[in-house]
């Protein structure tokens, strides 16, 4: 007879113990209050919502990954949310309903069905902030500052910046005119940069329009590679140039504020961008293959809404930030004996508000995080080493 | 044609908006700080399980208020979480399984099929502490004035302290001998104090016995039924005694730290306690119907998982704390003009990190919080107070 297994947990879906649980939530905190200061408001969304909310407008991809479930009480379909940017787009369009800028931000679990990568959790622990009401880059600088802030926030160095613009490939497709079925197949070659797939996606398509596909997959690199596509689009896909044009301006924003960060840009780098319309952005570190954050712009999200409202931001998962800060390390606690007296608990009291950890001991046994515990001497609670025991 | 309701949320799924949001943020904090003080370590339980880690020996009642999802990786059911406490024990149990004392906290969305009472929320954000490896009186109290100094961070006063024992009930139900069926109408009749509904139930069960049961739906009150319980039960419920032994002893070390605490006694008292086995409590506010906080000793949860240990903590749910805590008042911030300038932009980074909240205004528009704004004199930026306008 096989054992059911009570505590194994389901591919992707992961606990967080003490060590790191508090590296994370120490990491929440700075990365709240690092929001907090550029003027974004914390909200926080449900864990579920209607589909028709959660889900309505932002294309297949978030569909397959967000669980479904029955509401009992109104008998419709409820999201388990894979995602918490369309909601707080929604927050933005409907609930607050201000005009003019809106700054949100949040930290919330989400749960996808399939992870994104063969490696990914399923569960990331997703923080972000959301730029609604402003159409400029200068609203897409911030954003992807703020982005970078987070990252250095937490401790990273060696920082890649990833710059695409979904405006781009839209035009070129547009351009193309393929039919609907092909056009799924080219994005989908186009993502994995496979030039022999794109030529047997692009086949009977003509060679004038299939090299300005076959193009995309090729230009990425350094800043060199927008003049590149300048060049290739300015006649056939002028419609083109506005999000080169755009992509330039960021970069050469940013560049100015970190002179040292390194910036790739990449036209075909569409993975993970399910809603977007403008530019896109993606932050590397050394060594860790998928993006640690990632975002862009989402003009006219809130349409479905009542309101279409211009719209930017990033998010990042905490669960994979966690892996690359370092575990809080204990500071040491105090041991509080078990004995019932008033000055005993006072102190012990004091000494918690003061940010001492303070443990009771049940039956003489001590805590093994305690360096020092509380003695009577002389009518009073004092502090004092505890003994070295022999259990290093 | 009706329009499909694209902002409606499900009842009892609530969204937070920023001024109460960050109430709650501050409040999660000043708790999650708390707890750690008195040596509780914080976890971060998953979402999701699979349903026989999640429910397995924890009773019908969360097995209903669980909602169940299909894993499409492994094709297994996954429960949502409804309840933190058995995922704590769980880690208790089996991820951490440490001899001796082990103190954890955590602080999480859950989700309920069905609210609990008519006006509960079903996405309540459950925050708590638990205890296990200690059966001792000490730990219990140190979970009750735990309970009691996180409604008192959140500023609460005028707090009653509810007591009961799961145990005083199992002994008296065991000595009457019912059958199965009856027993839990008669619990059902009980949790109401109902007698009509009771003495229906006992209907053919000799009058002693029947005297004992009904006794428990009338013996609530002060200090003083717990003497009436014990002249009761002395000769014909023995086992019940250990219990009153232990509501009394809890009661009056608790009345020593905090005399002037209002205790109620109610041996009736089994609602939402599905798996606890003996001391229960709960915090209630004057004008607050509903517990505010409540917890209990819930025995060898643990067992299903390898590991049978002494456990006893409590909960609350952030949201119905946030509507009793004043909103955060916005403290006023520092307009950034939209001027690409490094010397502009080092200033903003060091206001940022002393504390200030500092937003950029696109296209000349000052975000409404600003009561400050950055200029440049001679060179220098500075900070100068805002004209006020004529917008209140």
């Amino acid at each position: 007879m096989k054992m059911v297994d009570h505590w194994q947990l389901p591919d992707g879906v992961e606990e967080v113990l003490p060590a790191q649980a508090e590296a994370v939530e120490r990491l929440r905190r700075q990365l709240l209050d690092l929001f907090h200061a550029w003027g974004y408001r914390l909200v926080i969304p449900p864990l579920v919502e209607f589909t028709e909310s959660l889900l309505v407008g932002l294309g297949e991809d978030l569909d397959l990954t967000t669980f479904k479930l029955t509401d009992q009480i109104s008998g419709r379909t409820l999201g388990l949310r894979a995602d918490i940017t369309p909601q707080v787009a929604r927050i933005d369009a409907h609930s607050i309903a201000d005009e003019g800028v809106t700054r949100l931000c949040y930290a919330g679990s989400t749960l996808h069905t399939r992870p994104k990568s063969p490696f990914a959790s399923r569960s990331p622990i997703q923080l972000g902030a959301e730029l609604y009401g402003d159409d400029s880059v200068g609203a897409d600088v911030e954003v992807v500052c703020m982005m970078l802030a987070t990252l250095e926030a937490a401790g990273l160095s060696g920082i890649t910046l990833d710059l695409g613009h979904v405006g781009i490939y839209e035009a070129v497709l547009l351009h193309a005119e393929l039919e609907e079925a092909r056009e799924a197949t080219v994005f989908d070659a186009l993502q994995r940069k496979s030039v022999p797939d794109l030529i047997q996606a692009l086949e009977g398509v003509d060679p004038g329009t299939t090299a300005l596909i076959i193009a995309l997959a090729k230009l990425h690199g350094d800043e060199s590679i927008l003049d590149d596509a300048r060049a290739l689009y300015a006649e056939t896909v002028p419609d083109a140039l506005l999000g080169l044009d755009t992509l330039q301006q960021v970069a050469r924003t940013i560049r100015r504020q970190r002179p040292d960060l390194d910036i790739y840009f990449d036209l075909a780098e569409l993975r993970g961008y399910n809603y977007h319309t403008g530019l896109v952005f993606a932050a590397y570190v050394p060594g860790v293959g998928e993006a640690l954050a990632n975002g862009g712009r989402y003009n006219d999200v809130g349409a479905v809404f009542g309101r279409a409202r211009p719209a930017t931001g990033f998010a990042a998962d905490l669960k994979a930030l966690m892996t690359l800060v370092p575990d809080v390390t204990e500071s040491g606690a105090i041991s509080l004996p078990g004995v019932d007296d008033e000055a005993l608990l006072l102190r012990a009291r004091e000494l918690r508000e003061s940010g001492e950890v303070v443990i009771q001991s049940f039956s003489g046994e001590v805590d093994p995080r305690c360096d020092r515990e509380l003695v009577e001497m002389e009518g009073q609670w004092l502090i004092r080493p505890l003994k070295t025991t022999g259990r290093d």
